[in-house]
């Protein structure tokens, strides 16, 4: 890609998520909503004019990385603690139910049992960047509901990355590794815990270290740098990066009254977090959505029941909170958008043949569907509220 | 380049820049010299932390693009109409003396009038983004030293575009193409003029749009795309997109006090800036400056004229400046970085084998010695005054 190329992308990415993002917000709709649709728009679908570039894709995910840390930042680590067995409930039926609904609709469209594993295990594992910044549009990040949704999103990483370790062998010789399941779930638990207790202890480090320095910029890069630093060491405790950031923002939270880091991050985040989710909707495929193309008719009940069952599994997650005041539709509202992480174990399941492409592209929509559906149940059931 | 190689770039990056910026500005010397020994430092030559991925370049081009924003914000069209004459005057001399010394030292090394074009007009075009960094960090961007550099290199630019439109069909054909020339000039100055005048006539626009906008980061995104398209219609103009965002900056400089962005737009190229200085740092091949090594003998001996050249003939470019009170020295100091323009002149001769590898390599060199003593040498004329 030249330079030309790219400032016309970008041009692109970032008129049409302004252009729908106003008008979704204007709905009264997250503008999450409208930058997804966007993405849907320019994509590859319908106009064809932005393509997911390797750069665009690395500056989304660095979108990701910094709204993650942005969120930490602003998040009060005590809050998530107090929420912290619904969270667990929260996260632990939304991985078990998926995943036993996922498995037997695969049963009944007469899959093996290793293809309904693999079936059950793509609906595990939320994607967080959708519903993190939906919660951000509504003003919702600070409630319960978000801290629940928070927690549990994190903790239904660290699960679904024990899954993907159990079931990585699956396919090759049909044994389940739990001694490697259990060694990673250490190793990333072990991770996050000593990142978050030593850097909290340490935090005020950073400030002096930030306020002894002369030259322009010096906070901002420093500050995203450490979210840098902690989301690449998380990928080598095979963490996403964008809990690792999350919890450098969760650290430096702790010294966030002495250096005010909001206010220089969030215009950074702005101009890289929509890249990420304007790719995203231009992920979406909808040609695979056409109801009159007959070839699309068994693709098309598979997508239908996967994602009922994936809308099912995480709603009936919300249902977990134990809280006594709390909003739990909107919970598992905020749970449902997969990702990425339900993509690597698809992608696994293809190149290891036990799943077909056919139904790897089911698997895509119901990421589509989910992600586009989330910000409009959220919002619908923070209003019935 | 997957996400944690990219990450691990980023990290280096932001780390040695800053380490390095740091130290220049301890000794009391411009931050960016810092983050261009960093550069050279994580770079090829060294240490081979860094290697510049298309990604890295990209996203490099966009700091230069809103380095030169930001600066057209702060900037004052009135300052650099005043200026006009001296700044052309500056440019001019600025294109001939250092073409006439290149030419002349290319026949005296025994080379065909051709190849002297050639290694003349490489080192026709001052790169501007080191000296306004430069100016930036020392606190002169607004002096009149500073707004004659900004002019002259704007003017520069032009020039080197129109000797590149004179000379493309040159080593094809052996005709110099001055109808080409002469369009391509109209062109570029129609395109700066318009965008100028009618910018400036309708910046109010700008902010009465951004004003009704409710979504978060609207301001920010809008102005960066705003940079953007001017600089990629600049492109269609055969001009470099800095040019275009700088023409962006100065348009928006009209609205400034009502949307007040600078504020915004510091942090996000703060963010973008390092990385463009850090991979021109990581260019400079240190190989090349062995003098051990007898075969760097006969281009050590080239580069070293070259670079003589390079530096004499902007240095009396200075002295052009007709204003009384003004630092004639640093102004010429201003207008010592050579760059991408150069390279490309360069590209074209060796693509067309007018020139040799080895002639291209010393062409390399001039572009990261000037680039590396203009800093300094800034520094010094300042502070001599």
């Amino acid at each position: 890609m030249d330079l030309p190329q790219f400032l016309f992308s970008l041009i692109v990415i970032y008129g049409s998520a302004r252009l729908f993002g106003e008008l979704a917000a204007r709905l009264g709709q997250s503008a999450v909503l409208g930058e997804l649709l966007a993405g849907v728009l320019v994509g590859g679908s319908v106009l064809g004019w932005v393509e997911p570039t390797e750069t665009l894709k690395l500056m989304g995910e660095i979108g990701v990385i910094l709204l993650l840390f942005e969120i930490g930042l602003e998040s009060d680590l005590k809050a998530f603690l107090e929420v912290g067995w619904s969270a667990t409930a929260v996260a632990t039926i939304g991985v078990v139910m998926p995943f036993a609904l996922g498995y037997g609709l695969a049963v009944v469209l007469n899959m093996t049992p290793l293809q309904a594993v693999f079936i059950g295990a793509t609906l595990t594992a939320t994607s967080i960047a959708v519903s993190a910044r939906t919660l951000d549009d509504l003003g919702r990040l600070k409630s319960m509901e978000g801290n629940i949704i928070l927690g549990a999103a994190v903790l239904d990483d660290l699960l679904g990355l024990v899954i993907l370790a159990a079931i990585m062998k699956l396919a090759a010789d049909g044994s389940v590794s739990w001694s490697q399941a259990g060694l990673t779930a250490a190793g990333a638990v072990l991770f996050l815990g000593l990142a978050i207790t030593i850097g909290v202890r340490y935090a005020h480090w950073f400030s002096r270290l930030v306020n002894q320095m002369r030259t322009r910029g010096s906070l901002i890069v420093a500050a995203i740098t450490f979210a840098l630093a902690l989301g690449y060491a998380g990928t080598l405790a095979h963490i996403a990066p964008l809990v690792g950031a999350f919890a450098a923002g969760l650290v430096l939270a702790r010294a966030e009254h002495q250096i005010h880091l909001g206010e220089h991050i969030k215009p950074v985040a702005d101009v890289f977090v929509p890249i990420f989710f304007v790719l995203t909707g231009a992920a979406v495929d909808l040609g695979r959505l056409n109801p009159f193309s007959e070839q699309n008719w068994p693709v098309l009940l598979l997508t239908g029941g996967l994602t009922v069952a994936a809308i099912l599994g995480k709603l009936l997650a919300g249902l977990g909170a134990r809280e006594v005041r709390v909003n739990r539709w909107a919970i598992g509202a905020g749970m449902l958008p997969r990702g990425e992480v339900g993509l690597i174990f698809a992608g696994v399941g293809l190149t290891s043949a036990v799943i077909s492409t056919a139904e790897y592209g089911a698997i895509l929509t119901v990421v589509a569907l989910t992600t586009l559906l989330s910000p409009l149940l959220l919002k619908w059931f923070f209003k019935a509220a």
